[in-house]
């Protein structure tokens, strides 16, 4: 297959959302020109992109030929290029790349990037590569891939800057310069004394407005913003947008700087955990792996449980309307809206559960505002309950006449109101008893929702046909 | 109220989420301090503090209070603080500030941030202090401000650093340090030619690490990431986010440089992203202005609109169930599992949804794997409808006999797989059609199952129960 535009003017569109060509298009086109060893038009096909889009063409390569193309690229760059992979096809790689090869590209790694992947080597290939590492790189190595997967130490990373107290500005902006090429960052650095403690922060900008001659410990931050190694990873990246860092300094239980969570590693732990609150918003236990990746198994069990629960968890409405049987076979009529009542509790309490949890997510409410908002919903439900019932009692009227209307229309306010504030209420519960306030939503809500819609119905169609 | 402590050794805790101080305790603290004329204790406190902390207790603080305690700080921290306040106590504080300190602290503000409050602002305080301004930073309000609230143009800021292509490292560096106090970041560095024309992208890490007398052409980027002013701002965060941007430029439709997207600043564009996903997966229409500032019409219109559309959609399952009455007449025992039948459908429908929306929205799944996933669920769906339906029919048995639990547990597979295959697909058929696939989770999907489950139950109970 080829192509009228030659590679040089190609317009990659990695995610094929507007003009230009997509990854899979591409990798067509550069695998046919690896084949006539075209090396050369390739190699300045991609000196012209953005290392995240190779990384796309790099996945819809061929065996083989994905490996030829990296290879096209500088050593620095090609270990850039692996961190932007995606999980499978990082390991897939690197299984594939000679013993040798494999620790020159880790070695110019980023740090935390290398030990995820290194994490993700089976056994006998860690054993294979460790020796060939400097003895530092092989503790740094094993330190940071020994932290528990949901900790703050398992996305920092170690290259980072440091400074000494007593140099100048000018020698402190000379010191970083000898450290670019390694340090992950160097617009912040870390000022720490003999025993790795953390003393102080100083950010490259105010080295550069400071005046030459004056020392790093008279412009440093004494009091930055810190974190515990063995945090949980979400207050890192809490941390990071809270008090728009560049870099956030983590520290072992003696004070030692350990390492230091960057922005951009902050800002993917933050869409994991909005993955989760989606997640838990469904009822989906969280996956240790990328969906795409995840087996059949993975996903039967992350799905089974809750499901299992909640049919569990709907015997009680089926109980309940077991239990009104009598009502029910007397007025028949009254089925044609239960759907439809218990329906509206559920989503009014998944609207007052979202609103909730995702405000108390982004700090935009907190516990002490509910008093406040409490009010404020039970205002809210009773117009929305209203509303609905003034649109339901036409359907009831129409179906079961003005009886039956009437029952229907009381059914909707109440079970409006209750399921409104049951989904707001909820997430609070959950936020005071430190629990993650996403679990409260949507299925759990809809599925108390559900039974008490149930009784709510039938009591007062009960009370009110009977008269 | 007096405290122990000294407010020196206060620890400052303003989500009130470990030991600590929150910030309304300290604010009784601060106000009592002020009264008492102790300003060089709470200005030597408000020196230790993140500004961000320093936000939420002036938040906490009464009006006077406040501004006497931002008035402690220097010039350039409170016009950085304005920007930490959440818009209704930033627009509260700025209209009691007299007019000639609010200009000179909107002139220290960083420009997207200015142009923010002024928007806020009421038509006749703009014009009380446009004139204050000087006629560059008018006519820089008045383009940034004019910006529509969704395109990237009202989240970038104008204050970036610019470099000219011919001058030596040593030259730009020197030009970045003047350009320090002014510009928003300097770490990332613009080169335009006279028409303004984006010619080059420069990090001031590849300037440190230049040879001193190497020219800013030599080392800049000639192909940089950029997006259009005009674009949806989700775009900019998208690329931020893809390529790890510290800062974006910004080109109007001339391709002249208008402006920057930090990173802060995406990572809070994602964040309303991500709120409004989960908004629409819970039918609730997105919000202009924060939950916790909503009043009670906002939040009424933002949900009543879902909920009386699904209370048409239900009206289906109703018919669905009145179409049946005769089956159900016959055997009242099938009415306990309607409840737990239909949801069961809905669950799975929406974690499959989930599943879907959230990794499409990551990229983590393209549109182009839709076949393969589809494939896979289809065999997920029978494994769970197996196992609820082996959970059922015990019920069935004890409940209804035998002939009843084998038709509860042919409705549970069916509905299940119907329901998962529904929520699988819809989010793909939304990309498709270039709509937001979040649209198509939760409640639509449920209320779609919802009606098939009716349908796909009484349906089979006629037929096998006629027998």
């Amino acid at each position: 297959m080829t192509i009228q535009t030659p590679l040089s003017d190609v317009r990659f569109d990695p995610d094929n959302e507007g003009a230009g060509f997509d990854a899979a298009f591409i990798a067509v086109e550069v695998a046919r020109l690896l084949r006539e060893q075209q090396h050369s038009v390739v190699s300045e096909f991609l000196e012209s992109q953005e290392l995240a889009d190779i990384a796309a063409l790099i996945e819809e390569l061929d065996d083989g030929d994905d490996l030829a193309a990296m290879r096209l690229l500088p050593l620095h760059d090609q270990a850039e290029l692996l961190g932007y992979l995606r999980p499978r096809a990082q390991i897939g790689l690197a299984t594939r790349i000679p013993r040798r090869e494999l620790v020159a590209l880790m070695t110019a790694m980023s740090h935390d990037e290398r030990a995820d992947l290194f994490k993700q080597l089976d056994e006998e290939a860690q054993e294979a590569i460790l020796p060939a590492f400097t003895k530092a790189e092989r503790e740094d190595l094993r330190r940071l891939a020994a932290y528990e997967e949901w900790t703050v130490g398992s996305v920092m990373t170690s290259d980072y800057a440091t400074l000494k107290p007593e140099m100048s500005s000018t020698q402190a902006i000379e010191a970083l310069r000898m450290q670019a090429i390694e340090a992950e960052t160097i617009y912040s650095a870390y000022i720490i004394d003999e025993d790795r403690k953390l003393i102080g922060v100083i950010e490259l900008r105010d080295l550069l407005t400071a005046r030459p001659r004056q020392r790093v410990s008279e412009v440093m931050d004494t009091e930055p913003v810190w974190v515990r190694a063995d945090e949980e990873q979400e207050e890192a990246a809490r941390l990071v947008a809270r008090y728009d860092l560049l870099a956030l300094p983590v520290l072992d239980n003696n004070d030692r700087l350990v390492g230091i969570v960057t922005a951009d590693d902050a800002m993917d732990v933050t869409a994991e955990e909005v993955t989760e609150d989606f997640y838990k918003g469904s009822m989906v236990t969280p996956l240790e792996i990328s969906v795409a990746d995840a087996t059949i198994s993975v996903l039967y069990r992350a799905r089974i449980f809750w499901l299992v629960l909640l049919v569990f968890g709907n015997i009680f409405s089926g109980a309940g309307i077991a239990y009104f049987e009598e009502t029910i076979a007397a007025h028949l009529s009254l089925l044609f809206f239960l759907p439809l009542l218990i329906a509206s509790g559920g989503n009014a309490g998944t609207q007052s559960a979202t609103l909730m949890v995702r405000a108390l997510a982004t700090g935009d409410v907190r516990l002490a505002d509910f008093g406040r908002l409490l009010s404020r919903e039970v205002l809210i439900a009773l117009a929305l309950g209203l509303t609905m019932a003034a649109a339901v009692s036409v359907i009831g009227v129409w179906r079961g006449g003005p009886e039956i209307a009437f029952v229907v229309a009381l059914a909707m306010v109440t079970i409006v109101l209750i399921g409104a504030l049951i989904g707001m209420c909820l997430p609070f519960i959950f936020a005071k008893l430190d629990r993650d306030p996403a679990a409260a939503s949507g299925p759990l809500v809809t599925s108390i929702a559900d039974v008490l819609g149930v009784l709510i119905y039938f009591t007062i169609a009960a009370q009110l046909l009977a008269l």
